[in-house]
């Protein structure tokens, strides 16, 4: 079908599409990769950063494009096909699966041989030198290139430059002084005289530092540069606003100066294969600079969240999940009257969460999604998409905030009208993996990978799966997907206390009805149990207080254990939020609260 | 505490010490490693393969020696710690815990500076070139050389000549003409002109033979050399009984012309590096041969099982089932008397599977444990161990055959008297762990470290855990720890339609008791169930019935669909075991059976 992207017109595109094939031609290149990401692997990108949309109309999260002088490929990853198939034009672009090892077999069998150009700047050292490896066998070689998309963008927005601001040690738990000494320990132990960073997290966690350079996640773009004294130097846009205690602690300087700077950085630096550009691996060769490969020592160390982090999150979650049942309250009310839309679901949400105390923005884009539309996994309302509520639909609602104290991020699916006995025994079953999961307990050792099954048994068991991880890493007022742990068949970090997931398994039935129920959660250290031996155990503390829809649990399928649960978490529910929530939504909550017969 | 090993007497052990001493200073070495292993990686070795028991009296299957000209280290694993405390002079040999890492370190801190020799058959080339980057930093290098231990080993056994047979196809499912044209084509597609073969379970699938070399497996000690033409050149001592049919259709050449012969094995040599032994990648080298590094190719078409190895199996469970229950029916009569030892119950479960049709041994040495000694995971009784149970004792009994037609390997633990309720408690944790994983389904792509959990959830959530894998491979009348496939954290080999693998969570309580449920079973598509997805699923196919001690059973403890479960496992039991039970076990088995109320 053609495209029906709404933004970017057919001779726009057409013009974009040439421009870019005479670039490739002056520079004698076969095909030119334009990936999604920027230069910190960010999941969302600043607007002068979306080379992609910019270049094809699509405007997902995640993808890559291939363009080849005569053809040109799109590959997104499953959540996002039918959303590549609205937004861009199929008699420009093939639209193929993300997949790393098909990029490369389509660029063999399009090309055939010459050269194919990148910007260093948005690749890593890893995944160049796997593509290359890839291509070994065949007559195509990878060269850096300046970008040729930015060559041809005349109306490109200005990089954004946002008020930098503290993030206050009674929200971040640690000094940045303390934080730096960590780090500095690290590099010492694997014999680096400085550090480059290079994710725009690490970066805003070392520092206590937040901006609003990109969408949903509070951190500014900026390179650092970081020696053993301790000293960081941040390269981002200049001119900004800066408040002065900040100016005068961290030495700040033009991004510009970044990669000139690299040759003050000592003989041994280290820097990130898995995150950081190539760019910095071509100047430090430039320069006989040997770069210690290893990962960024911020990630496990920011990852691993302090008391006062976790004390912080959890009173978030408790003002968040009270804006979210004031929401459920008007949702149940309102919903008899029937002329709600998924875009006034969305926009109504956005509203409760507005007034909420330490409230920063959204954590992503609401997705509120009903009927067969909650069947795709990350389907987003549009004007042309949103569904008006009708009775039997389930919808299902998957939103969270960013807030001084930690980032939120919650799930619930909800019935209007009277639910179908299908649609309840496919919730019960996701219910049953969300309660599995939260009760879980593991001796010390294990990884999201041996864990995400016990999510997915009860589904097994009746011929059903989803199709996505069952939990993801959650920062701390940074991204709401954090690594480096997950809860998924290849998440192979080693869960350590301080970590948090969401725990979010779920239900499609393409053309019917989609379920997921989402908590958020940290791994701490389990209390000993009558009888238990004395091994260290592991458990997850549950963060998210927000009721689950009993009209979609059928109380027969669960075993007394796992009831006991249910209460148990309503129970606390009410006790966490009932003073936080509406005057007018309490009764409401008491009873969605309620012990199950 | 001394060592009280029987065999090695102290002035025979200090000779063999002293005169290894001799032989390493004489050939400039600081140090010489001694495996337990043989050149075949094989878990039981023969004779004159036991260099490890003939330097330090260990008998255990797996461990490792440093002798250094000072000092020397043991490095046995968890399970093997008592015996080896029991069986190995703590005067002369330091015993540490097993782990590659440890090895070298111990290395470093031993010897500091020299060269450490090692006899290239013994050892894999990525455990040498991982055992040689671990040592790099130091001035330790590894040499090969030849086998000291042989040197001063003036009565050493003969290697075993045993009988060659045929195992017929209408065991194996499939002849050795189809096989071979297999792995032709796997050699073809890794651009290989010949394979060579080094374990001993390989050549015997490959070939359909079997013989009696090794304990507890019936195979042949051989190396294997095969061409694209699937001409299969074995190499193994010689003379020995090989009926025509055999010899009609295979080379058998002396084993002293294997590494003569790769000579003519062309320029591209498939090897496994993680399997074949040094010795071969130093031949090449030396020839200028191109080592193909790609796994043993036969690996993976010998795990997954045909249909005519399935009923073959399934057949020989049923008869193996029947001779267990016999002895559980005569124990159950016999431990009123209570002067029964674990000896005794060693040699009764012997006597009972020696009148199976077509039982040719067993797969392993029985382990009967009881009280304390069960709560030892690899305990073996002895004279000086064995116990003779008394009121109250759990007793855990570990056994298997070796059968025309496959390989068994059944766990049962049974109470003597009444059991405690907390041996009831933990017995009934470790049966739901059982049944969990007995009844999982999955979709087709996950691994046994994605199933492992779900046998010890239960176990986890009450506390406890066991520090063994869940389950391993089981080769086809061949090894009865056959991989590449097993269920624990790392087992990482995907599990397909055909695999067999045992089911075993346990319990041990140090001082106390032990329980360990060990069922095997074959993956195979699961039908779909109503309500469910086309997606295909995997599950397990149940092939041990030998009923479960029900008086350490706590029903209330059961969910109804674990009840089923339990109930339907026995309703099977009786089926298919019933009339290969004796006249007198058949009230017995049916009071065994009966429903849990």
């Amino acid at each position: 079908m053609a495209g029906l992207y709404s933004e970017l017109g057919e001779d726009d595109l057409n013009q974009r599409i040439n421009r870019i094939r005479i670039a490739m031609a002056n520079a004698k290149l076969a095909a030119f990769l334009i990936p999604r990401t920027d230069a910190h692997r960010s999941e969302n990108v600043a607007d002068c950063d979306n080379r992609l949309q910019r270049m094809t109309g699509f405007s997902g999260s995640a993808g890559l494009c291939v363009m080849a002088s005569q053809c040109a490929a799109l590959f997104v990853d499953g959540r996002y096909k039918v959303q590549a198939e609205r937004e861009v034009d199929d008699a420009y672009f093939q639209l193929l699966e993300l997949n790393r090892k098909d990029v490369a077999d389509w660029i063999i069998g399009s090309i055939g041989t010459g050269e194919v150009g990148y910007d260093p700047w948005l690749h890593t050292k890893s995944e160049i030198e796997w593509m290359q490896r890839r291509l070994d066998n065949s007559a195509i070689k990878l060269r850096p290139t300046a970008n040729l998309v930015e060559q041809n963008w005349h109306d490109r927005p200005d990089p954004p430059r946002t008020t930098l601001f503290e993030y206050e040690e009674k929200h971040a738990g640690e000094s940045s002084d303390v934080k730096i000494g960590r780090i500095v320990d690290l590099m010492r132990a694997e014999r680096a005289e400085s550090a480059v960073l290079t994710l725009l997290d690490s970066i805003a966690w070392l520092l206590n530092i937040r901006a609003s350079d990109i969408p949903c996640t509070p951190v500014a773009r900026a390179f650092a540069i970081m020696n053993l004294e301790g000293i960081v130097s941040v390269y981002l846009e200049l001119p900004r606003e800066i408040p002065d205690p900040v100016r005068n602690r961290i030495l700040f300087k033009p991004q510009s100066d970044f990669l000139g700077d690299l040759d003050t950085a000592g003989k041994q630096v280290l820097v990130d294969p898995d995150t950081a550009p190539m760019q910095v691996f071509l100047r430090l060769d430039e320069l006989n600079v040997s770069a210690i490969e290893k990962p960024d020592p911020c990630i496990l160390a920011k990852a691993t969240k302090n008391r006062i982090e976790i004390a912080a999150v959890k009173a978030a979650h408790r003002r968040d999940g009270a804006a979210v049942v004031d929401f459920l309250a008007w949702h149940d009310s309102e919903s008899s009257q029937r002329f709600v839309s998924e875009l006034d679901l969305i926009a109504k949400l956005e509203g409760f969460r507005e007034s909420i105390d330490d409230f920063r923005g959204p954590a992503f884009d609401t997705i509120a999604a009903t009927g067969p539309n909650a069947a795709i996994v990350h389907y987003r309302a549009t004007p042309a998409t949103s569904r008006t509520l009708s009775d039997g639909d389930l919808v299902l609602i998957d939103s969270g905030g960013q807030f001084l104290g930690g980032t939120t991020d919650v799930t619930r699916t909800i019935a209007v009208g009277l639910p179908e006995p299908e649609q309840r025994r496919c919730f019960t079953l996701v219910l049953k993996g969300l309660i599995a999961l939260s009760r879980a307990r593991w001796p010390k050792g294990r990884s999201g990978l041996h864990l995400d099954s016990l999510a997915r048994y009860h589904l097994w068991q009746a011929g059903l799966d989803f199709d996505h991880g069952t939990g993801h890493g959650v920062g701390h007022f940074l991204s709401v997907h954090e690594g480096p742990q997950g809860i998924s068949p290849r998440s192979g970090c080693q869960l350590l206390p301080g970590m948090i997931v969401s725990i979010e398994p779920g239900y499609y039935r393409t053309g019917h009805f989609g379920i997921r129920l989402e908590n958020l959660a940290v791994v701490q250290q389990a209390d000993p149990v009558d009888g238990g031996d004395e091994r260290t155990m592991l458990e997850f503390k549950n963060l998210t207080w927000i009721p689950i829809e009993r009209a979609l649990i059928v109380p027969e399928m669960l075993t007394p254990e796992e009831k006991d649960w249910v209460d148990d978490y309503h129970r606390q529910t009410l006790e966490q939020i009932w003073d936080l929530c509406a005057g007018s939504t309490r009764t409401w909550l008491e009873l969605a609260c309620r012990p199950l017969h």
